[in-house]
């Protein structure tokens, strides 16, 4: 039989504000989406960080901000918003690379990415001054969702929710997971015999990576779409954390 | 209306060995399908790297190979093939890292990757000591495929020839792109108006790497599925390389 997954992104999410219960929401959206129809057992929802975010209240107003003057002159250096890099700057553990007009930090979440996931886009149509951070606690935001939906809809579904990262060597940004909710984000395949029968050394799968990539190329990056549900995807269900797709830095060879 | 993605991988791709008409195969496959049924405009194709380099021959017998002192050395200490080890310093015009039994070099296609893309796992049932290479041309490679469709199925669809990689920071491989044909690698946002009206700055999706991991969420790891059809993406068509998705090592911040 033929391999099939599918993936639908309901209308129906209006926009999205601070203390809103996006959990709610969502769930409200799924059940009464035609297109989405009657959830299923290997559904996954995946969920933008953006309207996340927003709902959680993980917002800074820049007008609040004083920049310190490390913020200032690279702000200065490479023409960007000083307010803005210092958030970037409170939001990290560990700065990993600060050059030619890239931050990228570690998160206290374990995250690497540029900006610290400090973003000013689609945040709101009269919020020029403000900027999202990430989810405090991700899974945790994915594991509300989840439990909306089996409580308003009856069938308990994994949740990812999604952000956009570069990545080092290759341009452009794909999709990956922050957070985690009733799914492994790691397949582990090794010891398992591949299609010649050999055993597969060193294949783990970063499935909630892949999930997250396949909901943004259904979504799109501008359509106000922050929801897809993904039908038939090779996932193990199970009380997975986004910890476990992070490398600790003493492994990490790009430290 | 909701937006809608579906991936349909077909069965009847048989094993392929060296020589084989690989892509008079997979249009074979694809107008035999009937899950696949008629293919549109908005298809587009994902093929695996390990069935193209076996087509075209991209294969190292590894009892012809004589590993140079280093080759010995650095498999001895981490309890790895010397001969593969050699291979992958052949493939590399530069090694970015080899320490921890984690040989990550630039290929002459200006990949950067574990082990140059060189690989042991799912060549063939009677053949244990051969390892397969990239594909030489991997956007010809994807051309070729495209053009074997247009000519059997009067379809002009894009290609992706995708691979596994891992990345920095994080566990686990997800698939990318590593040839293409027909589309743009990188969907180019910037200046473009997001859902609020605002202009998205530093956008640039690399939907062909999200083609890539959506089509390995379908295919699995070991299921013998070689090619996906992706219907649905928000992609670009054009006369695109993998060279642009590239990053040129003057511009990298991890070189």
């Amino acid at each position: 039989m033929s391999s099939r997954l599918e993936v639908v992104a309901p209308d129906g999410i209006p926009e999205i504000a601070p203390g809103d219960d996006l959990p709610a929401l969502i769930a409200g959206a799924l059940a009464d989406d035609r297109e989405i129809g009657r959830l299923r057992d290997d559904d996954v929802l995946v969920v933008t960080q953006k309207i996340v975010s927003k709902a959680e209240g993980a917002l800074v107003d820049l007008t609040t901000v004083v920049p310190r003057p490390e913020a200032v002159a690279f702000a200065e250096r490479f023409d960007r918003d000083p307010r803005q890099v210092e958030v970037v700057l409170r939001e990290a553990v560990r700065v990993v690379r600060m050059e030619r007009g890239v931050i990228i930090t570690e998160t206290h979440h374990g995250l690497i990415c540029a900006n610290g996931g400090v973003d000013a886009s689609n945040v709101g149509p009269a919020t020029g001054d403000v900027v999202t951070l990430l989810p405090r606690d991700p899974d945790a935001s994915a594991g509300r969702i989840r439990a909306a939906v089996r409580d308003r809809l009856g069938v308990d579904l994994p949740v990812v929710v999604s952000d956009s990262f570069g990545r080092p060597w290759r341009w452009g940004i794909v999709d990956v997971a922050i957070g985690v909710s009733g799914l492994l984000p790691l397949e582990d395949l090794r010891g398992q015999p591949d299609h010649d029968g050999r055993v597969m050394r060193s294949t783990v799968r970063a499935v909630a990576d892949e999930l997250a990539s396949t909901a943004e190329l259904a979504l799109g990056k501008s359509t106000g779409r922050p929801v897809a549900r993904v039908r038939g995807a090779q996932i193990t269900r199970g009380e997975g954390s986004i910890r476990e797709l992070l490398m600790p830095r003493e492994t990490d060879l790009f430290p």
